[in-house]
């Protein structure tokens, strides 16, 4: 298990690449992260899954957030809205501005997002290799009843918005922080995730890794959305290593965010074992559930999945590795099996 | 004298049209920026002497420093750095980052840059119509001896600088600000001067004028590179109305910054005749000097421009009103002649 490949979304799988790197000191860790939450904001391109294991592992994270930098400040934004310049809802801050500056400055000059990741990660030292799925611009969108009543005919993923009633398609960050998923996901598209290609490495990866595994990121927007990309899923289903997952469901609610909203527009309930039985046991080997939810052990493992019950709680980065731990141990039992 | 019309540069000529606001408080100003200091940092576009007549005559300039925001943090400078992204000496804050921001989404979103200060001038109210000279992109270019001796033979001015010897062609504000003017400029170019055209509303706003009114900017870098897009010159010169100026000289010195270095580059003394007879009475109407060149004013004189001596230094606003009084003053004595 020398070689741990990772799919992760924000804050939940940032956490858990930190115990990760406790419990695998010596293990060569390579995550691919999610980019269809990428927005261009200000005209600025920012990676809000990338950054956060960037920042989180590089030990720049705001802590108690779990998202943006520590010791913030806002004379930025604050400037934007006197300009009368949003969106005002998505949070900002100058140092984080300074990651999107010198990002899109690099992307303008011909640099691949890739590339560029690579360049931000040089400063933050994250002890892992982070590589974004694709290259390519993908743009998770989610399908609404439109709060205005306005209707949207056509929305920008391509459905016919009017033919639904009054729905709209909106960005997922503006579905996620400013509308907090008040209201019910229709449908979450990743749009141009069809034509996306992995990202230099991201196959070479998967071919190369000892074990995969999906940390307790959201299974739709965040590893659902790397594994949209064409080739990946392929990849990990065909590697012929363990494929192990933690559940980031714990008591029929998520950990933390709202990831029972989109499982809801998947048809997915909120379920420790439904998202086990989602992922499904072509792709999904063992996957771990929390102590509370050890009645549903038998279920994940009547679909064909290896399941434990284990604490599943990131309270610490301790707590953290024993969950990783855990995860490398299934991997390891289902290797033997 | 209702409609008046200033070419300006950033401190100086801001500082000025302070003084010309409070002297003539009725009058509609209309003030032709200089855009040749404009340079491209951190893929943003930076309009330094836009900006600073913006912020001095919207109450958000640090009135000590003559440049840049009151109250400025400089975070996002600091990550840049962190990240090994410069230039460092250039001191971009963070409220001003945000000025930039908004400038160069506009510009990307298609907007002229006329439009783009119009925008912004909205949210300032800067009491004037600020007119940048052009849409189009001019650089001056400042040619110097090359510090790192390495030469660069193809100058971006489109100097040989190899057959001078080392010499190079940096941007004016690297020249200035980086390098202090610490050597002598061989030569100021401003660089695609040549093919810009004046931007909407200029060449009517000098046919509408009641005066022209050249404040204490640099003659060279600022006035000089505003004369220098075609059609201004000449629509100025062709006015038919008072043409003033006052002395960026005061006793054989640049008041503040360094214009004497400019002026050296294209053969004029730092004096104030000199700077006279520099515009040349096919442009300029009249002069003022400062009480200590009073003995100059004989010499201007020969040379076919009206010139007064009074105090110059801009110590405070009624100061400097008394200098704007004193240029309108000279300015009805031509038009009365």
């Amino acid at each position: 298990m020398r070689r741990i490949l990772v799919l992760s979304g924000g804050i939940g799988g940032a956490r858990f690449l930190r115990g990760l790197l406790r419990a695998a000191p010596e293990a060569e860790v390579t995550v691919i992260g999610n980019t269809g939450d990428d927005i261009h904001l200000f005209g600025l391109k920012v990676c809000p899954d990338l950054d956060t294991v960037m920042y989180t592992l590089g030990g720049g994270i705001h802590e108690e957030q779990g998202w943006g930098r520590a010791d913030e400040t806002f004379a930025v934004k604050e400037e934007l809205a006197a300009y009368g310049v949003g969106p005002e809802w998505f949070g900002l801050g100058d140092r984080d501005f300074a990651t999107h500056i010198v990002r899109t400055q690099m992307l303008a000059a011909g640099y691949p997002l890739s590339a560029v990741t690579e360049a931000l990660c040089q400063r933050w030292q994250p002890g892992v290799r982070l590589l974004p799925m694709t290259d390519d611009r993908v743009e998770t969108h989610v399908l609404i009843d439109d709060p205005d009543g306005s209707g949207n005919d056509a929305g920008a993923d391509g459905s016919d918005g009017g033919a639904e009633g009054r729905r709209r398609a909106v960005h997922f960050q503006e579905y996620w922080v400013r509308l907090r998923a008040a209201m019910p996901a229709h449908a979450v598209v990743p749009v141009g995730a069809d034509q996306a290609k992995p990202a230099p490495g991201v196959l070479e990866a998967i071919a190369e890794a000892d074990v995969v595994v999906f940390p307790p990121s959201n299974p739709v927007v965040s590893v659902g959305t790397i594994l949209a990309v064409p080739g990946i899923r392929e990849a990990i289903a065909d590697a012929g290593v363990p494929v192990v997952g933690v559940s980031p469901i714990i008591g029929n609610a998520p950990v933390r965010g709202m990831a029972d909203k989109v499982l809801a527009a998947v048809g997915v309930e909120a379920t420790a074992a439904a998202v086990a039985r989602h992922y499904g046991p072509g792709l999904l080997d063992a996957w771990l559930v929390d102590t509370v939810d050890a009645d549903s052990v038998a279920e994940v493992e009547a679909a064909g999945i290896r399941c434990r019950a284990v604490p599943l709680l990131m309270t610490d980065t301790e707590a953290t590795a024993e969950m990783a731990r855990a995860a490398l141990t299934i991997a390891t039992e289902v290797k033997a099996a």
